[in-house]
């Protein structure tokens, strides 16, 4: 048996989850690792904070160099999320010889570039399978089990926090206030829920997934990213009626030779896997043309999930640090430009109220007619006073012409509003 | 770039898998492993059968010695099926440094001792994704990516074939024998089914899952197999009145410190993410005690995407090969007995034919009550001439309880046939 030593950097829910599973499964990973893991440093800001953790005071430090002077450790666990000083304490810590592991999504997405190259030179390894759907292994299954194919296709459900409040608002027809004040409750949602409801968090996650899905570097700020705040139980409802359910989906298309990349919330048919993950629970469902469908399903966060990956991350750097050698996958550093959204093509869900006047239907079924937006199924339901509600099925179109046609509605005397334009996509189901 | 060279023993279905998608993903293998991979022999007892396959006939061998003696060849891919010669020629290619892969359930459930000393005793790797789950990667989730976890259940869907026909049963309410039929048609199940629908294959792929969960070697005999020759149409229908499904299941848990592992075909609430799982998909839930609920889903079978977890456990040997040190976890070697099937509790769903006279339900029940086994449902439906179908389903139980019941319940008079005992687990829906 051997002795490792290791130092957390930061203990929110992960560091704290980390802590718990190494105390908690000690013999376990004792004897699948070879080693004993001790942490013997923990970086925070406050050393006096109450924790509701067991943690002997004198492991606590304010002071990084006190972490990166000391040599004897060799694995920095950075959990303190956010980009900055994360980077700058990952890449001090690749300089010195120490491994990294981070469950840090914010601070992968926007500088994956610097991190594996720093991390290449320095011969450290770097590993982040805490950044995306928390204890599910989809950055391992990426990088390794599913080598031997070429990705055609990932869709995620990738933010526990979205899912809980649809699944809510889908099961318990209640408003979208309602159901984020109960996630808020639960401790599912934050007191400010911006990152999550509005999916920059998605976008974080989706982008490091498009980098390992096709060998490939990503801008995060060129995917295209709509929130839920705006899906309303009427939209749910009619979902319903069409045989759909609707879910925040991460989407990575490869195109004719582009990268499609688009966070939005999305119909699907609510006999496709996905639409059956309930709760704050993730699944990342991806088609590869060796391996075919493939579903990976579990919790996306919290402090023992997400701390399962972290700590796989680290047993495996134990088992490779004696013989370890740069892997040839990790070096994905081309760029590759995201495909315009004017480009995408989807069916589309279109609920517009307007004036309940003759020849409106008229006017704007004309409008989509001469935009090349071919219609499936109309809708027109729940008269009140003067106004009246259309929602709209279309085929199969480009996005531009949806934009051009909602342009040209809305211009309308008598349409009121266009209250949601939600993009469905018919995943094949068996 | 660096070349390897590699052999397959075997082109049956996985062979062909692999040779294809060597084939087709030649530049993302290339560039993922940083090795140009030839396959330089096959072995194949008939060089001269029709395969559908572009091989250069050169290839082809029908004598080990000339893969075996051919030191320029790497890696052994065992692709033959079967437990002789195949163990023998994995021993044989361990003995010489080559290091192995191989997809075959069967040689690794009854061999795991001798082919995990043999290769920790030689310094090679061996690698068997394939041998479970087809294309999932589940054999890598348990031996890597979970190591943080204690693994306190697992249940899976591990037989595809078994699952269409269950599916083909469920939703077109037909027969064993017609699912059956249409399996055989599709390619799903051989004309011999027995390995399949009397869950051999599925015994075999458990036994290789629980020495994974934990940590353990297992006599593949002592676990306890059901087929599902038995499910009658009607014990579908009742399974939907009373809210289930049913589906053969591998089931793996530790109770009272003991061992349970059983494959039978199991009534699981219709809102678990194992109901969903359809047509010849395979899926693996666990439970970790860090990571929580997790599920594995898709393809368990098939030439491409079981060539998808051979093919990525070659890439996985090419990216270690140079410096691999054989690692601790796979020391499995200490054996566990496996929990008698009479202590396994549950709740049971059984269906008997009685003669419809008075009096019959009150002696049934009191069969019951004696040995201490609680009634939650009784129906009687049915009528046809003087017969009556009685069903109940049971409080958990142990399972002796049951057999006690079912002996005391045969032996009478009134009786005419015990026609089906299903097990219930009763699975948390979230």
């Amino acid at each position: 048996m051997q002795k490792v030593k290791i130092a957390l950097l930061g203990l929110g829910n992960v560091g704290k989850g980390v802590w718990k599973i190494l105390n908690m499964n000690k013999d376990e990973i004792l004897k699948r690792s070879g080693y004993d893991i001790e942490i013997s440093k923990i970086l925070v800001r406050d050393i006096n904070k109450e924790r509701n953790l067991e943690v002997p005071k004198e492991l606590f430090t304010t002071n990084f160099e006190e972490i990166i002077e000391d040599d004897s450790i060799e694995i920095l666990v950075e959990v303190m999320g956010g980009v900055e000083p994360a980077i700058d304490y990952m890449l001090q810590g690749m300089r010195r010889k120490k491994h990294i592991v981070t469950a840090n999504k914010m601070a992968i997405a926007t500088n994956a570039e610097i991190l594996f190259k720093t991390s290449r030179e320095e011969g450290v390894m770097f590993h982040y399978e805490g950044s995306v759907g928390g204890g599910i292994p989809i950055i391992h299954g990426l990088n390794d089990n599913l080598v031997a194919n070429k990705i055609e296709e990932v869709i995620g459900i990738i933010n526990g926090t979205t899912n809980y409040i649809l699944t809510k608002m889908t099961h318990e027809k209640i408003s979208f206030r309602e159901a984020l004040a109960e996630a808020q409750n639960k401790g599912y949602a934050e007191a400010d829920p911006t990152s999550d409801v509005e999916a920059f968090d998605a976008v974080y996650k989706l982008c490091i997934l498009s980098s390992l899905a096709f060998d490939t570097v990503v801008n995060v700020n060129s995917i295209y990213r709509e929130g839920i705040t705006n899906i309303k139980p009427i939209d749910i409802e009619y979902a319903r009626e069409f045989g759909y359910v609707i879910k925040l989906l991460g989407i990575i298309k490869e195109v004719n030779g582009e990268l499609e990349l688009r966070v939005h919330p999305t119909m699907i048919p609510a006999e496709h896997p996905l639409a059956n993950v309930n709760d704050s629970f993730n699944a990342i469902f991806l088609k590869g043309n060796a391996v075919g469908d493939l579903m990976l399903y579990g919790r996306g966060a919290g402090e023992l999930p997400t701390g399962s990956a972290v700590v796989g991350d680290i047993v495996s750097i134990l088992r490779n640090k004696d013989k370890f050698a740069y892997h040839t996958y990790l070096e994905n550093d081309q760029y590759r430009e995201v495909r315009d959204m004017e480009k995408v093509q989807c069916e589309y869900y279109i609920r517009i109220t307007v004036k309940d006047k003759p020849g409106v239907l008229g006017e704007i079924s004309s409008i989509f007619g001469e935009n090349n937006v071919s219609i499936l199924s109309v809708i027109q339901k729940g008269k009140r006073e003067e106004q009246v509600s259309l929602v709209f099925i279309t085929h199969s179109t480009v996005e531009q012409n949806i934009n051009n046609s909602i342009n040209m509605i809305s211009a309308l005397e008598d349409s009121e509003k266009i209250e949601n334009v939600i993009r469905i996509e018919n995943l094949a189901t068996n």
